[in-house]
């Protein structure tokens, strides 16, 4: 016979998966001899067994009346005893904290009889009645879902009638029975005077509202599996509403937005946690309790130090105080802002309560992100306008523009403004500061693009009117023009008018050297977990740079060399004219006199790259997109040349340059004629490429400096392409004086390359994973396109939980990095092996990539500290097997 | 103490590996006691030791020695011996036959000396000359590489001196000191004249021949292994060339042509064979040597008879008469048409020579492929014009075009004429009947792209002279002009003036039903092998096929079933206009009425489908490219509307146009919005094509049918994709009275899907392999840009040993098949498993397929005859354990 209730006096805080996070730790505190009312959990499993069947498994019940005289024993009171009744509280609690979303049931025992054995007993009539009528109110909205608005429509108007003193007993007798009338209208029978049916039935609606709409959705976002079921935490009733030595509360043990130290919270006095919830009076602080109730006070600050201790971190607590008493009702390790989440850790390991290594484990990557953002200075804030759903965090402040091609026009920075976005706002978006739709949330196409890019973006703004056609949106009663000045905020959602000043992050400061570590605590603390971080870390973090600039500023944010350097960005500019007469060369003469015209700018850019990183790994990877990236766009010259001559003029260099491009063009050029390709295709441009690469090095050598670069050949499917320019590769390096030993490696981008790197291994001294192209093609998807058209609609369905391109995935994209990681080492155990796409500085990536055992990971220069910070993170979490992967 | 070198009478034919195909051979005839001169081979062991080091192994020539004192003892004559020498003859001989790639030295063993004892002992001083100064000049070529033409000149003077009756023994003795002068002028010392010298230097000459430049060309192309090295043979000599009774000859056992039963060869007296393949003088047939030594004749024929018992194949042999007597130089199982192939296959069947599977191994998938082919009436042709290489095989017939816009605007059949092509010919190359081209052989991107379209394609006819801006070509005095009617042969190579009759394949009028089996004994030996590759083969053949009459085709052929029907080919058309309804609509009801005006003709056609084969699976793919694909192109459309606005005219429908297909313009549109993708987000479509199918069967089976659909869902990438298209379907499904039971399964083709198939099975009642897609994703490459960009590159430098698009890429997509079969079958056990990609009718992929396991293969119709024979093969060869990959 499976057992499905627990007292609280037999979990512990471990039992988390069996009694719901408020069950285990209302038994953690139970344990510890902390002040907590009597009652038991009902386990998860028994809610698991409830939603496969429709009905609670047998013998639940049973079990439940067992515990429930045990209660009824230690309190010397009996469920349904008219002159002194047992009332019960029935509150929800899965595994994970879903707030708001579950169903709590209060004053579970009240019926025409108790109600005045619980008014003799309290000497407080008016508690009683009204104590009655929530019970009816809460019952019928959760058991049964009658509508909430009818009861509080009677309750407005017996206060109204009722005035300052509120409601005598009397009314609130009456209300009760108006309550009752409403509650058999609308549920069809009378409510259920019998106080153990009342606990059953709430029991089951407790499981039912596992399956709510708005619980299904909480989880969807909030990736919790669907099939954990919630417990349920039947605990004797105490009471904050039985006068002004009787109140309720919430507490922190720090502050939960700062950190700062000491105690921090809110009470309510002569009230129950739901007035609290329902913000219908306001709270004073937790000094004002100390006036009021000193003794509770004290015991209040001793209990929370003693969790504190006990659960080494931040807490919050729910108490109550009845008559004087002071009662816990639930506490857990608290959440916080990603500030707090730092500076408590460093406080912790200071106060010897913690490792630095279990600091690490209270901090992630995506935390350390947030707070390298520039932020709104909110003391200069006005009220916001309006408030969306913050769909890419940033800070944006710039004129409104309603329309993609003014935007993309603009020349100083702007606002795109639109109900909805799509393929066509994708140059409009590219220019603008920030993106702000009125429609679609965290998935529409807007959020999803602007994500991807990186930009600022609010979406969702429901509020606001918009009139693109008139140039004009309105909010309410303001109408706001085109070339207003609006500022935005991605991670909160706000909308301001007007400039709001931009704090620059004192964190992205501090990592950028223009502050101190002791600047203040909360730099001190990431100055210190970093540290920590880079001490424990296997995994070595490079910076994606391709300028000398790029590459200082990775080496100041603890860049330990470059994972990818990209030549194709030094073809552009006033050298896009040297690669046009490459691709327009006919012959070899013109094609070699092209190249050679190439080399000496390359070459200086190499010199200014390896300068800045003298004694670090320099990956240069050798030319990738295909040619006609170069040329002007195929629709854009066909629209000129057609112009032209439907007017009858010449249409000049451009009819040479659309035979070209037309020659060229490509129907997918991703899957085309590009990397290792070229490379062998157009004859002397890799080996131009190298002997840039290396008159650079020798250069850096004969004037001092340490150069490394390692030369990275993109696009390889096939053991025989690597050969065959590591072959060409050779011969170059070979005829250049004092170049240093140059390795030579290659991408793994394409599924054949992991699938044969055993094979490629032998040609290859490194690897390095170009994730992004790599997961294009295995999922057979560019992301150019899918972002727009469809990713929307797939993570709205839940088809991917998070991007493929924003986390790795690990299932399909991570089998094959694993694959070639085994069979590369097993071709060449010195294989050195990293990665250097976008997931390179994404800190759940990072945590995948060093348990795939990779070398390094490379990423663009502002997520280096999150990778390194990520990739310790990592360390410790493989020492001790936490991995938390939700 | 490795050995090397191995007596005739020590080997066999099964030692191929180590003693080459000819060494085996010689060997396996000594065995069986046909009149060999004696010899011995050097392994080809001792190749690749030489070719590693640089020197022959130690103790090779020691080796040499012990076995040249057995033959001298057996013929009891000596090398260098003044009075009667033995002389040899040093032969080159791979595992694989290299024709004329490879090196022979004859008549080692004679100088200055041993001339006159050779003079002495045949009676016939001119003969020995001649054989002494043909042993200075093979010596000087082969060995020191001194020019042929300086030998071949003084011959050719010393000849036209001469006159008829031949060179006298006097100017052939004149003959061989100027020779040995030519020798020491070009090679730097005198001729050697120590016989065992010249045997060593004549060994080691045969092992550097292996790597010699046109060797290694050879084996790029024939896809020989560049690490197996030669065998030598050496062995006794024997003269045909010793007057009216001495000869030389070769033969087949069987016509190489036909396949037609009786001896058949060639034969010339008085001569040595290499005067044979000099083709100085005619050769006579065997008929002729009956009349002139009947003895030998009758000895030949047994012994052909005993060879081809022997080899139970055909055999070729060379042979040599000395003075009356008989001696075989070579036998092989000799090379045959694809005719003769399966003629002398079925009767070595009716003659109890082989079993009915034996022959199965005897044929291919591409020498039927090949017969079925229509062909040039030859009796009807007149002279080749030209002759270039032939690259995609078929028989052409059209007007000269020298121009692609010419060719696709032409009304009546075209060869499309060009220097060379590129991607601006490809309108032209798929309008024209054939396309010919002056430059570039079979890796040309004329001869690539022709292929991948199975258009006829004759390359590098160099005697072209093409002048496109004359519209005109020349060849010699010929001037062939634009509009002149040329016929070209892709098999051959011929370029033909005029028409050429052409005749359908009497295979292929068999195979469609129109001659019967009995009709010739060509028809007959396929009829036959056919019927036996059904009986023993365990892959099914289905077809690929869109249409009722290819599906009537495709069932003619032999198809049990359909593995690809292609709806969008069913959007087409007149139906053109309601995708644009569709792509175009605004709302949910303007897009349902555009959905619900596509089921009707749909429906339509799943229903004559069906019926076409009723009884058979017909698995229908739901919808699979970019809608954009139905709208006008992208640059069309600009140019349409910039024309329209410079002209300040109203560009009307096509600016609404213009912008639908900008919004819907994706860079790589292979990896966009298409497949499971379109499915998921064009709500309705899906569903749509379900009804219809479902309505379609049930009409089927309300008229007595027995329908068979199997809904297959294109693009599939993670499992929950599947999981919400078969809800959907299953939905739709439910709601269609009277249809059948329909299995909803799965392509796969990006490699996701494979890496994750134990996950896609759980929701897949079968899973096919669309091999074109899934090539294209695991190599990222589009076939349709990079068979024209870079593949002839890669072909030509072997990066390619053939493009991946014909045969299947064993190592890296054929990995993610055995992996999607093995783990999609452990998921599921009862998954049907097939492919439906062009590979399914290549008969080297057919056998990939079936060593993998999988259920059946899917193909064109007219390659369902190629893929059954394949399919029947491969399981003989997986009993046999047979399986020669190259």
């Amino acid at each position: 016979m499976p057992r499905y209730v627990y007292d609280f006096i037999e979990g512990d805080r471990s039992r988390a998966d069996l009694l719901g996070g408020k069950g285990a730790n209302l038994a953690e505190m139970t344990r510890l001899g902390l002040p907590v009312p009597p009652g038991f959990t009902i386990s998860t499993d028994a809610c698991r067994a409830h939603l496969a069947t429709g009905s609670p498994p047998a013998g639940l019940f049973d079990e439940v009346n067992t515990h429930l005289r045990e209660i009824e024993a230690r309190l010397d009171r009996r469920l349904g005893d008219p002159h002194d009744p047992l009332l019960l509280a029935v509150r929800s609690g899965g595994r994970y904290s879903m707030p708001g979303m579950m169903e709590t049931i209060l004053d579970i025992g009240l019926n025409d009889a108790t109600v005045t054995g619980l008014a003799a007993r309290s000497g407080d009539e008016r508690f009683a009645w009204d104590s009655y009528r929530r019970l009816i109110q809460m019952f019928g909205r959760t058991v049964y879902g009658a509508p909430a608005e009818e009861f509080e429509q009677e309750l407005a108007a017996v206060r109204a009638t009722a005035g300052a003193a509120g409601p005598t007993a009397e009314q609130l007798h009456d209300l009760v029975e108006t309550y009752k009338k409403i509650f058999a209208r609308r549920v069809g029978h009378d409510f259920p005077q019998a106080p153990h049916e009342q606990l059953f039935l709430a029991i089951r609606a407790v499981f039912a509202s596992w399956h709510s709409e708005r619980a299904r959705i909480y989880r969807r976002q909030e990736r919790i599996p669907d099939d954990l079921g919630t417990a349920v935490n039947v605990m004797a009733m105490v009471f904050g509403n039985l006068g002004p030595d009787s109140g309720t509360g919430v507490a922190f043990t720090r502050d939960p937005a700062t950190g700062a130290p000491g105690v921090y919270g809110d009470y309510l006095p002569d009230a129950q946690g739901e007035d609290v919830v329902a913000g219908v009076r306001n709270t004073i602080g937790l000094p004002e309790l100390e006036r009021i109730d000193p003794v509770s006070f004290r015991r209040l600050l001793e209990i929370m130090a003693t969790l504190e201790r006990h659960y080494r971190d931040l807490c919050d607590i729910e108490f109550t105080i009845e008559r004087g008493r002071l009662w816990m009702l639930q506490t857990r390790v608290g959440k916080r802002t990603p500030a707090a989440a730092f500076v408590i850790a460093a406080q912790l390991v200071d106060e010897g309560m913690i490792t630095p290594a279990e600091a690490l484990t209270r901090v992630t990557g995506a935390q350390l992100a947030q707070l390298m953002f520039p932020a709104f200075d909110l003391t200069a804030a006005p009220e916001p306008l309006a408030v969306g759903v913050g769909a890419s965090p940033g800070a944006a402040v710039g004129r409104v523009v309603f329309d993609s091609a003014a935007a993309a026009a603009a020349t100083e920075p702007v606002i795109l403004v639109r109900r909805e976005t799509n393929p066509d706002d994708l140059p409009g978006m590219i220019a603008a500061a920030g993106v702000l739709t009125s429609r679609g949330g965290k998935t529409s196409h807007a959020a999803v693009v602007a994500r991807g890019m990186g930009r600022t973006c609010v979406c969702g703004a429901e509020a606001l009117d918009i009139d693109a056609r008139r140039d004009e949106c309105t909010v309410g009663d303001r109408v706001v023009r085109a070339g207003e000045v609006i500022s935005i905020d991605g991670t909160t959602g706000r909308i301001y008018l007007g400039e709001v000043p931009v704090q620059p992050s004192p964190v992205a400061r501090y990592l950028a050297g223009e502050l101190n570590p002791e600047a203040d605590p909360l730099v001190a603390a990431v100055h210190r977990l970093l540290g920590h971080a880079d001490a424990v870390r296997r995994l070595g973090v490079r910076a994606n740079a391709d300028t000398p600039a790029d590459a200082r500023r990775a080496r100041r944010l603890g860049a330990a060399g470059i994972g990818l350097c990209r030549t194709e960005h030094m073809f552009l500019g006033d050298r896009r004219e040297l690669v046009e007469r490459l691709i327009l060369a006919e012959g070899p003469a013109e094609r070699d006199a092209a190249l050679a015209a190439l080399l000496p700018p390359q070459r200086a850019d190499f010199v200014g790259i390896l300068a800045a990183m003298d004694g670090l790994p320099v990956t240069i990877r050798l030319l990738d997109p295909p040619l006609h990236e170069f040329l002007p766009a195929l629709p854009e010259l066909t629209a000129r040349v057609a112009r032209a001559e439907a007017l009858g003029t010449d249409p000049g260099r451009d009819a040479t340059l659309l035979g070209a491009v037309r020659r060229m063009h490509e129907a997918n050029p991703m899957l085309g004629l590009r990397g290792v390709r070229l490379g062998l295709v157009v004859p002397g441009l890799f080996a131009m490429q190298v002997r840039a690469v290396a008159e650079a090095a020798a250069q850096r050598r004969r004037a001092g400096g340490d150069p490394r670069p390692e030369i990275m050949v993109p696009l390889v499917g096939d053991v025989r392409e690597l050969a065959a320019v590591r072959d060409e590769a050779e011969r170059v390096l070979a005829e250049v004086d004092d170049a240093p030993e140059i390795p030579i490696g290659t991408m793994i981008e394409v599924p054949r390359a992991a699938l044969t790197a055993g094979e490629i291994a032998t040609e290859a001294t490194f690897f390095s994973f170009g994730t992004n192209d790599l997961t294009q093609t295995t999922w057979a998807c560019s992301r150019d396109d899918a972002e727009g058209s469809f990713f929307g609609a797939y993570l709205e369905r839940g088809i991917f939980p998070v991007s493929p391109f924003e986390r790795i995935d690990a299932r399909g994209v991570g089998r094959l990095i694993r694959l070639a990681v085994a069979e590369g080492r097993a071709a060449r155990p010195e294989l050195t092996v990293g990665v250097c796409g976008e997931h390179g500085g994404d800190p759940d990536s990072v945590a995948f990539f060093a348990e795939a055992g990779l070398d390094y990971v490379s990423c663009s220069p502002y997520r280096v500290p999150i990778a390194r910070l990520a990739a310790g993170r990592a360390a410790v979490d493989a020492t001790t097997g936490t991995s938390d992967s939700r």
